[in-house]
Parts: C-alpha cells; sequence; structure tokens
C-alpha cells in the first residue's frame, strides 16, 4: 500500500530532522537517538492515547523503532555531507507531512469518529511530531510560525475528508490529496509564502 | 446546568488568553488557532488520558473545538480592542480556573476514586491547560509563579472535596467553591498577592 | 520486596531534585509542589498511558503523591542545608534512575511485550521525569546531554532483558543490573564521563 511506503519514508525523514535538530544542541549519541525517535513517531502517539487507541502504533510494530534508531545513527556518521542534503529533507519533509496527516484522518474515521474529529487528529498525527521536537530542543515549535506547515496540514485533512464524502475511490482522494499538500507546502517554501501573522504586544 | 454554561465560558476565555499569547510569538493564523484550543481544551485532555477516561471530551463533543477555533479567529480579528478587556479577561480567567477545577473534581469522583486523586484531578483540569500555552510559547509556566494561581486551583479543590463529604447539596458545594475560589484569585489579583516563593541557588 | 522500597527511595529523590529546580526557577510553594510530583511520577506516568495500563500508579496508589509533596515540603524547609547534599542526591538520583528503568521493563513485560518495547518503556519510565521536570522549567533536558545519563538507563534495561533472557533467577538479574547501572553512572560521574556529542551547525 503506497500509504505504508510514504509512512516509512516519512518517519525516516523525521528521525533525521530530530536527529539534526538535536545536533544543534549538542546532544550526546543517546539524547540524539530519543529525540529522533520521539520526533518521528511521537505524533502518532499522542493521536493514539487521545483516540484510546492501543496497542498505540510502535508498541504493535517495533520495527518503528528500530527503522528511527538506525535512521539517528546513520545522520551522525553522515552529518558532513547534511548540509547538501537540506533541500532533499525539506522536500520529503514535506511528504511526510501530508502522508501523516492523511493516516490520521484514515484511522479516525475508521474508529468511527466524525469529520472534525478526524481533521484535528490528521494534524495532531502531521504536526506533533515537530512540536514535541522544539519543545524538548527548547525552541519555540517552528510549525506554528513558518511557512505554512500547519496550514498544510490543515488543509490537507480537509480537502481528504471533501473528497471523501464525495463517494470517490479512496485511492483517488489519498493520491490527490498527497498532490495538492505537497504542491502547497513545496510552493510555499520555494516563494516564501506565509500565511498572515498574529502579532500582539501585551500591556500589563 | 450552571457548570455547563461556565465551561463553555471558561474554555472560550482560555482560547483567548491562548491566541493572545500566540500572538506576542508572532505566529501564523494556524498556530494561533492551535495554541488556543491547546490551551481551552488541553487540561481536560491530560485528565481524561490519565483516567483512561474515554472518549475524552472534544472526542464526544467536537463544536468545543468550534467553539475556541472561533474564539481564537474573533481574537485575531478585534486584537487592537483587545487590551482595553486585559481586567475582563483576568476575571472571566478566574472563573474557567475554579470551574475547570470543580469539573475535574466532580467527573473524578463520579469514576469511583478518591479524594486525593480527585483533587490532583481537578488541579490538572485546572491549570494544564495554561502550563501547555506556556510551554509551547516557550515560556515558564506562569501558574507555577504568579498571584497565587495553581494555589487557587488547590484550594478550590480541596474546599469542594470538604464541603461535599458534610454531604451538602451538590449545587451549594458548587456555589460556595465557586464564590471562594473565585474571590480569592480577584484577592490575590488586585492586591498582588503571592504565596511565598522558593528561592534556591544552586551550587555546582 | 527490594524494588518497591527502591522505588520509594526514588520518588523522593526526584521530588527533592524536582524542587531545587523549581527553587532555582523562583517558583511559589504551589508550583515547587507540582514540579516536585511531576518530576517524581511523570515518566511513570507516560508509560502507563502509552500502554494503555489503567489504573496508573498514582491513581491506585494516591499516598505516591502523599509521599512527593511532603519530599517538596520538606526540600523546602531545609534548603539551607541542601548544598551540602548534593552528592549524595547525585549518588540517589543514580540508584532511582536504575530502579524506575528496571521496573519499567519488568512490567511491560508482564503486559505481554517484546523485548524492543520492554526497553524503550524502560527508558521512558526512566529518564521522561526528568524531561519534564526541566520542560516545565524551561531548560533543555540535561538527561539528553550530561554524563551518559540517558544511557545508564538504555544500557540498564538491555543488560536485564539479556540476562532475564538466559533464565537467571529474577532477583539475580535484578540485583546485576542495579549494580551494574549504578556503578556506571557513579564513574561517569566521578570522572566526568560522556558519550560522544552530535554537534551540528545547521545552514539555512
Amino acid at each position: 500500500m503506497i500509504l505504508h511506503h510514504l509512512y516509512i519514508l516519512g518517519i525516516t525523514v523525521e528521525a533525521i530532522t530530530g536527529a539534526l535538530k538535536a545536533g544543534t544542541k549538542k546532544m550526546d549519541v543517546f539524547g540524539v537517538i530519543i529525540i529522533a525517535c520521539a520526533t518521528a513517531i511521537g505524533g502518532g502517539n499522542i493521536r493514539d492515547v487521545l483516540l484510546g487507541n492501543h496497542p498505540i502504533s510502535w508498541v504493535g510494530h517495533p520495527e518503528y523503532i528500530v527503522i528511527t534508531t538506525c535512521a539517528a545513527l546513520i545522520t551522525i556518521l553522515l552529518s558532513p555531507f547534511m548540509k547538501y542534503f537540506h533541500r532533499v529533507f525539506l522536500v520529503l519533509d514535506a511528504l511526510g507531512l501530508v502522508t501523516f496527516t492523511i493516516i490520521g484522518v484514515r484511522m479516525t474515521l475508521a474508529l468511527g469518529h466524525g469529520f472534525i474529529v478526524a481533521s484535528i487528529m490528521g494534524v495532531i498525527t502531521g504536526v506533533s511530531g515537530g512540536v514535541i521536537r522544539d519543545v524538548l530542543c527548547r525552541d519555540i515549535p517552528l510549525v506554528f510560525q513558518k511557512e505554512v506547515y500547519a496550514g498544510v496540514s490543515i488543509v490537507s485533512a480537509w480537502l481528504f475528508l471533501i473528497l471523501h464524502a464525495q463517494g470517490l475511490p479512496e485511492i483517488s482522494v489519498i493520491l490527490i490529496t498527497l498532490g495538492t499538500g505537497f504542491s502547497l507546502r513545496l510552493l510555499a517554501i520555494y516563494y516564501n509564502l506565509e500565511v498572515p501573522k498574529f502579532n500582539y504586544t501585551q500591556m500589563d
């Protein structure tokens, strides 16, 4: 199934971004592995825990942890070359973001919940990994600030739900959502698009 | 039921405080919505997840998410006027804090747990939303530092439990706790009361 | 059972480290209590919630919260003397780290999960309390940076699992793991050992 392959690609890429971020904070090898795994798998964990959906993903599939741990170690070994692949990671990360969102939406629908809950679970699956990474590394979560990141997840979730409600075959719904969300994110990165920011200065 | 109306008021006010805080960090519109929802609803989520109480609140009542999303959007639109209502928000936030605490205590008692567990779940319901908001915005959680905030939640939880144990009618218990907790918080704000602080300087 | 006594010792020590850290951030008394309890008990909470293992520890044993609350209050009262015991706390904390890890591994095995899941749950139980403490106090989690802290937890978890797989009597497995993990951590502190760090400078 295409989503499964994209999921494996997605957690690998997220693990790499987690490991690189941990490297900017000079964490030790064990710390890097933990941040990488939390970034890659954390979003799905939050979704499963909120839905009461046990066993959560990696408890049923421990091989996911093996994959993300290896990705972290390889990132450390190859870090001198990582900077040349910066753009490749951005592209793969965009693919991961939309894939995670779609997986979250589908799983929530399959459990019998409605569209609002499904859309939120999609967004939680898509963006929470990056939020966990940034909180553990003591940065303001980038996903709330830069280049429509959370926005792409929200738009992809609702696009999937609207197409799904039209009764289109699921594979079409998945491919159209993937293509649209992915293009939107790439355009946002390329043209440095930003959603309007809310800039408020507190008085007290 | 009075608690239900106060709950809706409470999540609306918490969503506004979340949106305003996100604005001080220059988040984009989607980030503001996510922070607002997490602030308003996050505390109850943590309680429900810790208690294994599924479906958690907004999964059963997605309209709560609609309310907090609208509150965030209206906050952005009306932000130039928000500063004039600073004091109004503090008062409503105090009401929300005590309401959330009472709701957490009652729900935990209804699940058959004892007083200690109920008091902690009340405090978690009351203060965690603000903690999530401050962690996501990379601030030290205010609730642990300023104006007896967490203290009001702890006192309200135990006052409710003590009155409840006397066998008073529930509506009286709720109203007395609401009045006392609310007054305590307003007095603390007005006179700038603070619980003694623990100031420790590490040596190593 | 030796693990139970060590567990009580462990949560007491973790509560003290949480209270001292909260003191460096000038939190008020209620904030100190909450940070102390979250540090002492938070790691086990995350494990239980991820495993869907209800009731989670302190909901079934509210006396744990009473212990950690008392530890926080005593820490505040005796804080002028705490600096003289800095080294004692480091030693007890090392014991707590290994104890928590072993408890997490055993509980996960008892629920029927495999070695990979058990090792991760052991590490989560061992280190998450300190991570929660540092995130709430807005520090980069020390456990990912200093003196092999997370590393000791990972090594202890796998040592326990390997010995367990040899069919040794459980009490021997526990004592060997405790002794090895504890010694490793003390050596790391004494000689200021560090796992190699990953130092990455982002380009963008």
